[in-house]
């Protein structure tokens, strides 16, 4: 199978929302008067962010989702993406499940594959995703507004919030890793988290004109909190004692502490949560008078939100207990050079 | 050096076009009402697209050139692009020459890096690149119109021409894979075309309103003006007597022709200028009563263009000799999984 017939069999589709799709030298997309476009690019490595023998449906699926929650994160709608696949062969067993995982995400949020390219080498996949964002007023001479969620949106006395559940992709990579073994009843959902995330796109859209500042969990929960204390210039403080609740994997040890702490411990549980990475969650703020606001936009969207901890105007980042005191640890985030 | 340490001294620059730069989780543009964005992306795989060890100067100015190409195929202004890279190491002696060419030919052309992705893996660059192009009146109810370049609008009876020269990069290749040898005065020009080739984007902006076709040449003159031939639904015949003034390499043998045998031969220049590749011209159609408008097209974006056939309306594609008579041989283009 040529490059050709390649792209023709597995990856041109209809694009009625595009100008123009795959099959020209550029794909042309329109947005609408008045409409930002958002873009991001994630390049994922065979070997470095999946498995190679990762069952090729989950990979398509993921390979769309971390990029899908990069729009999430700026409250953008998905429109379109680019597909740049590296690929040792082109294996119709590999490319047909492949295809299938990519496309049925893509279809999910109306996003259409509108060009790209496939080439022979190490397996890699390229994604650049589009999405739209309503502009706004100009806030400073020169600078246009976008209704765009932002890093740099966080002030003192926000509160802080986190999406979903945490830490149990980690876990399930710490398993395939053998560095852990886990009963099969918490092993499996904590594999699917891994293999195949949920963007939180639709909690993303909600969350525009409530949120002050946003950012995906795709690094680890604090550092990508840092992201947004850095660009804001503030700090914030982080009640650790949400962390247990928050992985997902601990609701089937409910009554069994002994059992937890055998097969996982709140040590690797707390470093899970806090900086596992690779959950696709959104880490937001929001003004004290958004609370009910933020609860209405978890509820109308179907993702839990859970209130983690404010923002400071001291720089810095401070992980407290239940009663405020000093929580202390190492919690680096993901480093792709590390 | 870290991932995030590398992209802000690299990678991280102004962008006074774009609505927000590198730093956040998307990037945001802003085309200009009636605009519509084009989209191309290509992925550059070490030892397939270009050898591991060659000057990351010249490594980064091609990785932009060859997207920037695909927006003159479509006659669009260049606006951003993004960048994701996989490194084996984050290695400052590397990366510092690669971001000087890479961002030395995005000033030139005002296209600003808005966006992408760091990570460690084998040496592979992703480009997507955006520019602009009008909107036009739809053609077809429910379908946009465009006034950017297509593949498919080529018309029995146009005129097919080709930009500058070809066939000097894929020389330049045979000799660096010790295929052939030839003097430096022959190679260094050669070499240039393949190392650092130039996009036609002014000439591709001129020709909008003019060219009824066009496509870049990337894969080989042949492959890529099949291209226009099955989306047009048409058939070409090419001058193959054109051939040998379209070699840049050849003029050096003026008066020489006994050398020019012994160096390269007129069947190697023949397939080097019909499916050589990577020569990032632009093959085009426009309509006879448009010559003069292409020659000043040429003129005004100080590019060569050179007349070499015609549009049929009889599918596939007739080589000919001055004299009209068949030319025969076999010019595959380059495919990436041949």
């Amino acid at each position: 199978m040529g490059e050709f017939e390649l792209i023709a069999r597995y990856f041109t589709r209809p694009t009625p929302q595009a100008v123009l799709g795959v099959g020209d030298d550029c794909a042309l997309l329109q947005p609408a008067d008045g409409m930002q476009l958002a873009i991001s690019a994630d390049m994922l490595v065979a070997g470095r962010h999946f498995f190679a023998d990762v069952d090729p449906r989950t990979l398509g699926h993921k390979a769309l989702a971390v990029n899908l929650s990069d729009l999430a994160a700026c409250g953008a709608r998905p429109l379109a993406f680019t597909l740049a696949l590296a690929l040792p062969t082109a294996d119709a067993a590999w490319l047909e499940p492949f295809a299938q995982g990519l496309l049925a995400l893509a279809d999910a949020h109306g996003c259409e594959l509108v060009g790209g390219d496939t080439t022979q080498g190490p397996l890699t996949i390229c994604i650049t995703v589009f999405g739209e964002v309503p502009a706004a007023a100009a806030r400073r001479p020169g600078q246009p507004g976008t209704q765009a969620l932002l890093r740099s949106g966080a002030r003192a006395g926000d509160d802080l919030y986190v999406s979903g559940t945490l830490g149990d992709a980690r876990l399930a990579l710490e398993v395939l890793q053998g560095k852990l073994s886990l009963p099969e009843a918490v092993f499996t959902p904590a594999r699917q988290r891994l293999e195949q995330p949920t963007p939180r796109v639709a909690l993303g859209l909600a969350l525009r004109g409530i949120a002050s500042a946003a950012a995906d969990v795709s690094d680890g929960l604090l550092g990508d909190l840092g992201h947004i204390l850095t660009r804001s210039g503030v700090g914030a403080t982080v009640d650790t004692s949400l962390a247990m609740p928050l992985l997902a994997s601990h609701a089937h040890y409910t009554g069994a502490a002994g059992q937890f702490e055998q097969d996982i411990g709140t040590a690797r549980a707390l470093q899970c949560v806090l900086s596992g990475g690779d959950d696709y969650e959104l880490v937001f703020t929001a003004p004290p008078g958004q609370r009910a606001a933020v609860q209405a936009a978890g509820t109308a969207s179907a993702t839990p939100v859970t209130r983690i901890g404010q923002i400071d105007a001291t720089p810095g980042l401070r992980l407290v207990d239940a009663r405020g005191a000093p929580v202390t640890g190492s919690f680096a985030a993901f480093d792709h050079f590390a």
